[in-house]
């Protein structure tokens, strides 16, 4: 398993036994969420701006829902840090101090660039797609050349990364276990409902099973929500 | 309801239509979301890190897991963008181009400042603890003086910001009804778990109301998931 080399940037400082730093792992990070946060700098004001991305081996392409604010700011490449979090964990300690999270995160910095080539547009844009929805590429009707020349998708390559893991229990002082208090884990997860036609469906169009039985990669236990989520919210 | 005033940097540029400034719709994000990402400049480049956080009133208390490195930057205080997010569901269109997410963002920036009175940071760590798990504060062992030295908080005036908000189904270009695709909206929740305990609760502890009823403000649907869900993960 490679690791990922250590630099200022991606030292994990608090907490450094939280850190990691091996690809095979940091790469199930960003391959089980669905929303990475884009940091950029723009006349000197940090943003953080949430967007739909994907991987394709050692590269992030990001879609640019907020690219034209990113890629104002410099036309030969944009410094981004996009950090991706999977929370899975309340940690609630017998102190409050010791409160906590549990989650996996990571944090790939680098500078990206516009992906400009139609043909490698096209093969991005179907990763980020099926990232999102694996199988969905093949069912839809493919980007026109108008519609790929009005997206805007960016490319980084991810080569300065770090990961920060946290799981189990709360770590309690030792004296405060003699309280009265309860101690432990309220688990959180993301799960998926049955799926919700737009009401323009043609006659005998059903969804695909991709949707019907949708899970994340790393997902071990089914997340369909059973009885079935309501749709409204 | 009273609005935001819109600034450069506040002012949603890319699909205007889905943008909120009203206070009370951009606080139910903050107040139902677990983790914010707190985007900062450090040594000229852009820093995206999770953290926990909470409301009280018109201002936002960060949590400092990631204070050192933001603070070091600036002893008098550090300018942030501090984006939450909420995924509401998968937006599947009859068009790759039109394949979307539901979901609702709020982005805040300001300069943040340490909390550095006793009083103020005692009162901006319940703000947290209670923002992640309300009634939590009163059961459990306060922080010592000592702790709260070791905690790291930054506040932050909540006066520059936007909302960004997106729900309902795909919408296709007109001629794609025509095509027998599915088109729809895959829900997505997040949902909790039965609480685990970590094995070390002396005799008769139960789990608090609150931890078996945990539920977000604003999540009118019971979010608890049946059957139990395992701890593992």
């Amino acid at each position: 398993m490679t690791e990922f080399p250590i630099t200022d940037r991606t030292r994990v400082r608090r907490l450094p036994k939280r850190a990691v730093y091996e690809r095979e792992r940091l790469y199930a990070i960003l391959d089980e969420a669905l929303v990475c946060h884009v940091g950029f700098i723009a006349n000197g004001q940090p943003f953080v701006i949430p967007t739909g991305y994907g991987r394709c081996d050692d590269r992030l392409y990001i879609h640019g829902s907020a690219a034209s604010r990113m890629l104002n700011t410099a036309k030969d490449g944009v410094d981004l840090c996009v950090t991706v979090t999977l929370l899975d964990g309340l940690v609630l300690a017998r102190s409050a101090f010791h409160h906590s999270m549990n989650y996996r995160s990571a944090v790939v910095f680098g500078r990206a660039r516009a992906i400009t080539d139609e043909e490698e547009k096209r093969a991005a844009l179907r990763v980020i797609t099926e990232h999102i929805v694996p199988g969905r590429w093949q069912d839809v009707r493919a980007p026109t050349a108008l519609e790929l020349k009005a997206t805007l998708v960016l490319g980084l390559e991810i080569s300065e990364a770090s990961a920060k893991v946290r799981s189990g229990p709360p770590i309690d002082d030792e004296e405060d276990y003699q309280l009265p208090i309860w101690g432990g884990v309220l688990p959180v997860r993301t799960v998926y409902g049955a799926p919700v036609d737009d009401g323009r469906l043609l006659e005998n169009v059903q969804p695909p099973e991709y949707a019907l039985k949708y899970r994340r990669p790393g997902d071990a236990i089914d997340s369909r929500l059973e009885p079935t989520l309501p749709a409204t919210r």
